[in-house]
């Protein structure tokens, strides 16, 4: 089996021009069959203030109202995907920005209203494998903005890194795939120490101790998922020399 | 040869949702290989409005400074888009929204600082006829926003018309091509009347006696242009039931 790289990108990297373009040059020389996942939140939270609409945010979770979509489909569909490939391009790969809705490549749920209305949340349903496949084949470079839609018309908003990991785990029967988290930091952080590697057994532990909290969690749990379904590498580490270096934190069953 | 429809929708149709439905319903009736490039404008003025940029026009085309890109990429390639992807995907067609950069479909060429210094704005080079022609084999229906990219990493914005008529000339070859303008006019209009066919010979007396003017006149010179580079037939009409009425302007060498 050939192989794949899917590697979300996020946190500060994206508001950072100096920082992308490095990660996108270093992204451009990974060689195989690649995707590339990006966030943008804090973009998005800035825009929607400059629009004067307040960030909804329940747990850590945006909020997606009427105007919150416009904005992240602004944000996230049209600056963010459009600069990033641009770049791409540039650097010479044939990078083709997608959401969930282009080709129906994701097919989401509108999270139910109950016990929080998240509003036009969506949870993956269905990757169209197929075209993924046919596009991976053609030497394409596929970059997803965290949007999915409901095959009804209706766009909804999804978390990236749920993206990342279900786009892995659905590619994982015809690839050996890896799976990539990268940000600015170094790895899962045990105080100033990278954990290199990382046991479910030991994340339980170091949970509940409250060394690994907040918006770590759901990184690590839809890592371990895609883990779990098949996919044979998942790692969290930083946006940097991300073709050549073999930092970070690696999850292990 | 097989069929190829090429449709371009603009003015207040994009702006009202209810006519925006109704044309996608109709565009989605049309049967075989068919293309579909949207403006949207005025929505990024409103939205420039919004974030405090003043829209800055000369001979009334938009001077794309560095905000006004960035309200175009999110306007255009984002909100506009995907929005209209996401009809269409409810619809059944199997749309893909690009812009010019995605799949290097269109190269442009940043214009020439001088006499006047529209910024941002790109003249089309090329339109990647194979990679075209290879989605539209595969019943994917291309949804354009009017971007374009350079191929050095940099996002141009590129008008709607000029990029409708250059992929439609480009695809002649290939297809039996024909050109739709739609808007929420009957036609090209003579006072109260629509003209049904317009020569070149009657369009260059009717703009002298100012009859035909303003922005009628680049949209007009664009459809001319792809009808002497191989297009079929073009027609300047109205969005409503694009699917099987025949009315509206056409233009005859």
């Amino acid at each position: 089996m050939a192989t794949l790289k899917v590697v979300k990108v996020g946190g500060k990297v994206i508001e950072d021009d100096g920082k992308l373009q490095s990660f996108l040059k270093s992204f451009s020389e990974i060689k195989g069959s690649k995707i590339l996942v990006h966030g943008g939140g804090s973009i998005a939270s800035g825009m929607a203030q400059r629009l004067g609409i307040a960030p909804k945010m329940r747990e850590g979770r945006r909020i997606t109202d009427d105007e919150t979509l416009d904005v992240v489909m602004m944000v996230y569909g049209g600056l963010v995907n459009k600069q990033i490939v641009a770049k791409l391009q540039g650097y010479g790969d044939n990078a083709l920005g997608v959401t969930g809705v282009d080709l129906n490549l994701i097919r989401a749920k509108k999270r139910k209203p109950k016990p929080v209305d998240y509003g036009w949340a969506g949870d993956v349903e269905e990757v169209n494998k197929s075209v993924l496949n046919m596009l991976l084949e053609q030497e394409v470079v596929p970059v997803f903005a965290p949007l999915t839609h409901d095959g009804q018309g209706q766009m909804l908003n999804t978390n990236a890194d749920t993206i990342a990991s279900r786009v892995a785990a659905s590619m994982a029967g015809h690839y050996i795939t890896e799976l990539v988290f990268c940000f600015e930091q170094e790895g899962v952080l045990n105080g100033e120490d990278v954990i290199s590697n990382l046991s479910s057994e030991r994340y339980q532990q170091l949970k509940q101790e409250e060394i690994i909290k907040d918006g770590m969690i759901p990184k690590i749990d839809v890592g371990f998922e895609a883990r779990t379904q098949g996919v044979s590498k998942v790692s969290i580490r930083s946006y940097k020399e991300i073709a050549v270096s073999k930092a970070g934190t690696e999850l292990t069953l």
